[in-house]
């Protein structure tokens, strides 16, 4: 929240924040900022503020978007095409390197089209030998629920080490695999319960 | 979290789970589920565990989970379809009852083959006449960035108070309505994180 934050203040030329700036462009207080960002250590300049490129470098470096990410989609259904279509990948550090589907046939004049370019669509056996190839870091998985731990034992195989879940099956993994879960459902839950607070 | 589990144990026609089964089920430890569950006035019983159906219910209650929620879907192109197709909402208390978008003619064609069934879009104008009709609670915004925030002024003009935004545009509403928003890249900054942290 922070990087994307400060990633708009320097979009805008400013050079310098202050902790109640920040605080209001997050939408949280300024006591929250000067607390979390002591915790990086941290501490703005008294009466001055926070310099805003040295504190979004020191945060990117923190969370790992100072370098680029390589991606594959496995999965070029709706989900899998809104994925590859997705401008604001372009904006940051993600980078879409390669895409996979079983429907070879089926599905690369379509997305082709919607892309407005030529897009290469490669059968999911060939992840392994094109992981290595084309160093890839995150395995997006949007097939069909049935498929997904089929699609995570591949990309297990290939060493992929960090994988985008957004089916709603439960995927294992062996240690030293990160799986972030993307269920519309949960997210959903999340809103229907703070709608169903706000009521009572 | 908790609630998903149960109603797995619930499919699977079990009555009673200890908390140690229900930790290793949600990738948690014991003392955190009795931890947990007891801030909701949950203790189960000793040497028994939890009576299935009963903390079910009173987890769905608490959530808002055991009523339905009406959705509306506004933007059918590729993330609007698969939401559309989206097929673990029919297992859930979300139901969709009406999907807009602007490009009628171009759209309804496409959507209905993909579905299966004649899907019926209507123009946003219509969207505080149809949120009264049909009772919508939530709208889901899956247009482009750009038209975030005009769709977001409609929905609050059709006195929607749940909203689900998937563009990564900070869309602004007045106090009373929920916002949930669900940026692909703050999720993969999340993953990148994970795996940046694990490399160290």
């Amino acid at each position: 929240m922070y990087a994307r934050c400060l990633e708009e203040l320097e979009d805008r030329g400013e050079a310098v924040v202050s902790s109640a700036q920040l605080a209001s462009d997050c939408g949280v207080n300024a006591a929250q900022v000067r607390k979390d960002l002591a915790y990086f250590g941290e501490f703005g300049i008294r009466g001055v503020g926070y310099y805003i490129k040295d504190l979004s470098d020191d945060i990117k470096g923190i969370l790992g978007l100072n370098r680029e990410w390589r991606m594959a989609i496995i999965g070029v259904g709706n989900l899998g095409t809104s994925l590859l279509l997705y401008k604001d990948f372009l904006k940051k550090n993600y980078k879409i390197v390669a895409a996979f589907d079983v429907d070879l046939s089926g599905v690369v004049g379509k997305v082709s089209e919607k892309i407005g370019k030529p897009v290469e669509i490669l059968h999911p056996d060939r992840l392994k030998e094109v992981a290595k190839q084309r160093k890839i870091d995150i395995a997006i998985i949007a097939t069909p629920a049935s498929e997904a731990q089929n699609v995570t034992d591949k990309i297990v195989a290939a060493n992929i080490k960090g994988i985008l879940n957004f089916t709603p099956a439960q995927i294992k993994v062996p240690r030293g695999y990160t799986v972030k879960n993307v269920y519309f459902t949960t997210i959903l839950d999340n809103v229907a319960y703070l709608l169903q607070s706000k009521r009572k």
